[in-house]
């Protein structure tokens, strides 16, 4: 433990909020339920969109802005959509305050708006609306559209990253001529949504679908991403739909086919949003802080000089000057901390906390050596190591601890998918905190809601690789004709 | 003309329209006031903003994410900041909507904000919350911060990129142990944003201080890009803000100096918006359509075949394959269209109107020859080059391009910065289109109303490099010892 982060096995809600502020990722804002993204933490979230935006344009997507206020009439034009959203929204109802005289700003309620406007939790509606003007015959699809935007929806209980009112995302939406087009595209968005969380957040993820009772309001089909926390609990990593043709049925938005036929247009969107730093954290940290994958680690490596005065800092600044600039050109982010006014053992226990995967410390012995002292954040080992081809054997660690990292989360996750024959085992498992649980379900909502309900487990999704295995219900004894998982989940 | 753009001469304001609609930049949302970026205008903030945000980390800064809500109460602590903000905000009232029973959806009453949450028109407030968590003593300072986010003015009346609702822009905000330190950051920020003006956009600017009367709610002094657009009307392009201890004050953020001394901490902002993709537009676009500097341009090249059957087709790709790769390698973004669903014509009016930089056709009797026919956008100028040699010609003609386009305009700014000696002359000066005036003026804010009101004519700016120069002001003949610039503005 440093600076007194709580340990993960006493309190790991608490070791992760820990984690969160000192480590100078985000805090709480005095605005209810929204946060503060500090620099540090801003910096991860620049890393992820860099990567993800880049897969996106690879995939032949461009980015749009649309606006953030939604009028109020949108929401019912999709009725589920109005069910899943309504509850928990932001609502601007006037545009204009006024000074009430006695120095007091009050809201003018000449300035009430005729039509309330809803903060965005999401903009299909918004999208769909603009959509109608863009879409005349199959010419203009598919529309490959993505958009980087800010977010809203109340919730009562937040979390920093996890759950807030306000939060970042992507959102990808897009429109296609047929149905098996548009879910070709929703299970590529899957496909790229797990290829970041495994080779760059180092995060094994299962890809399956959704049950219809949590699947997203309005579509037809919901794929997800679904990870473990090192507390067995499975978090949504991302997740992205096939929304059939019921936005377009409720915006009305049609095109000419080929054939002339004038037809409903298939959509699909696709979101992964600040979140993803909540997993990142959860997935890889330790007691002593930060744990980052070196892809998405915004200082791979930090050097930090040992000594004992003006002279001997000089002499280190010439010592590492050409490895700087090694690794600069292999494009390796390296920091120099020569701040004068903290000891080593400060920075150490700092870039410890944050997660940094690879510390060089340098004293006059290492300059007489030849040798640094190398520490690698994920296993907390310590090296002596030459200086001679010194950037090359830091470029094939990174590599290597982006590997361990996700080597880590992998076996983690092989050991906690366990398969449960009856609900006692189930709850059993659950309670031994054993991850994803592997069990028979009759398909029933009515079945999934009471398990949900008596043992806070979710079925986090069914596996797209799922292999059909008769078997019974382990609430109801129904026959099944196959096992989904369960977990409880953030 | 082409695709049915008005002239510039004819109307300038619509023949802006025609060109943001036409050239797919931005349109109208159904929501009052904001636009939808499309996405070939978003592509185009795309660029600015990688040269901008690498320009704020050259100088320092890190990126961060501050709450969209801003208590009102927050507002009311800034005394000048209210005033400026009030009569123009989205208000949050309500978190909730439901179902009225009869099937309509109404805002839930019993869903009241305790206090109303104003959606940011800018977050000097929120943030200077915050910093007072993060500041203790000098050495927690500076903080240099900027964010990338959108804000809501409730515009009564919008023009799409120039004002809108809801825009999208960066603001940095800065704290500083000292007043000297806070204004050199001002001046900084500045003059990062005429180099960008200046050397990506190519528009040439006026470096200026704002009057008392334009001055920037909340601060002590506000220092202004302005550039000139094609019918000599003025555009901001940029404000950078020495806030003086007004924010810490109303914050009650305060740091223990180096020498023990409990002081307010010194601030700045500054900030730019999409409204810099109107200033592009209007600077440089002609009757044919948008003209893009090559820096800032989402397409450099487009390369459309001239065939009359698919061998011809074939041939041409294998013709400018080499060509495409060695652009790419030079970072120059280039395009093959090859679509055959539109005839050559077409495309040559479509990437006209979209203003790529350079155009190449290919033909026939051009791969005969070891030729293609290259067509300026800027000058309109047709060319036939040899192939050899063509990616390095290519590569130096967008240099020349962006250097002419840069050169025109500041050609059209020179010939449009005109002295007036008295209110007449300034008054005639002003309906010959004349562009920036540079008068004599008392320095009073009453004369500076009076001018406004008279005219629609305002003080863009106090330039930096300005000579003192003894005078009489045009309007009420008191001594003056500067001349000011007055323009109309957007």
């Amino acid at each position: 433990m440093s600076k007194g982060i709580t340990s993960k096995e006493e309190d790991y809600s608490q070791w992760y909020n820990d984690i969160v502020l000192k480590a100078d990722l985000a805090e709480h804002s005095s605005v209810r339920g929204c946060m503060v993204i500090k620099p540090y933490g801003y910096s991860i979230w620049e890393k992820m969109q860099a990567v993800l935006d880049q897969k996106f344009k690879d995939t032949g997507h461009s980015n749009a802005y649309f606006p953030l206020f939604i009028p109020k009439s949108y929401f019912s034009k999709e009725a589920s959509h109005v069910d899943g959203f309504a509850t928990e929204c932001a609502v601007v109802t006037h545009y204009r305050l006024k000074n009430d005289g006695n120095g007091n700003i009050i809201v003018d309620e000449d300035a009430k708006l005729e039509e309330e406007l809803i903060v965005r939790p999401t903009s299909e509606t918004i999208i769909w609306n603009t959509y109608r003007g863009w879409i005349e015959s199959y010419r203009d699809l598919p529309i490959l559209v993505n958009q980087w935007a800010n977010v809203v929806r109340w919730e009562m209980r937040t979390r920093l990253f996890l759950r807030t009112a306000e939060f970042l995302w992507q959102e990808g939406h897009t429109a296609h001529a047929t149905s098996q087009e548009a879910i070709e595209e929703t299970e590529r968005m899957l496909d790229v949504y797990a290829d970041f969380a495994e080779n760059w957040m180092g995060l094994p993820v299962v890809k399956g679908k959704k049950t219809p009772t949590e699947r997203f309001a309005g579509a037809l089909d919901t794929y997800c991403i679904e990870a473990l926390m090192q507390d067995g609990k499975a978090l949504q990593a991302g997740t992205s739909h096939f929304l059939g043709q019921n936005f377009a049925k409720a915006f009305d938005v049609k095109f000419t086919s080929k054939e002339g036929k004038l037809e409903h247009v298939w959509a699909t969107s696709w979101g992964v949003s600040t979140r993803l730093i909540g997993a990142l954290i959860m997935a890889h940290s330790d007691d002593s802080g930060l744990v980052l994958p070196p892809k998405l680690a915004p200082i791979q490596v930090v050097i930090v000089p040992v000594y004992k005065d003006a002279e001997d800092l000089q002499n280190t600044r010439n010592y590492v000057d050409t490895l700087i600039v090694e690794l600069k050109k292999m494009g390796v982010s390296v920091k120099f901390d020569d701040r004068e006014s903290q000891r080593p053992g400060f920075k150490f226990a700092e870039y410890e906390l944050k997660g940094v995967p690879i510390r060089l410390a340098i004293g006059a012995r290492d300059m007489q050596n030849g040798t640094v002292e190398l520490a690698r954040r994920d296993t907390k080992e310590k090296f002596t190591v030459p200086q001679e081809g010194l950037a090359n054997y830091i470029e094939n660690l990174l590599e290597e601890i982006q590997n361990n990292i996700y080597k880590k989360a992998s076996d983690y996750r092989a050991a906690h998918i366990t398969e449960a024959n009856s609900y006692e085992e189930f709850k059993q498992l659950l309670d031994g905190k054993a991850g994803f649980i592997s069990a028979h379900w009759d398909g029933t909502a009515e079945t999934e809601k009471r398990i949900k309900d008596e043992t806070k487990a979710t079925i986090r999704c069914i596996p797209l690789d799922n292999k059909l295995e008769d078997g019974f219900c382990i609430l109801t004894g129904k026959p099944s004709i196959q096992r989904v998982l369960f977990a409880r989940a953030y």
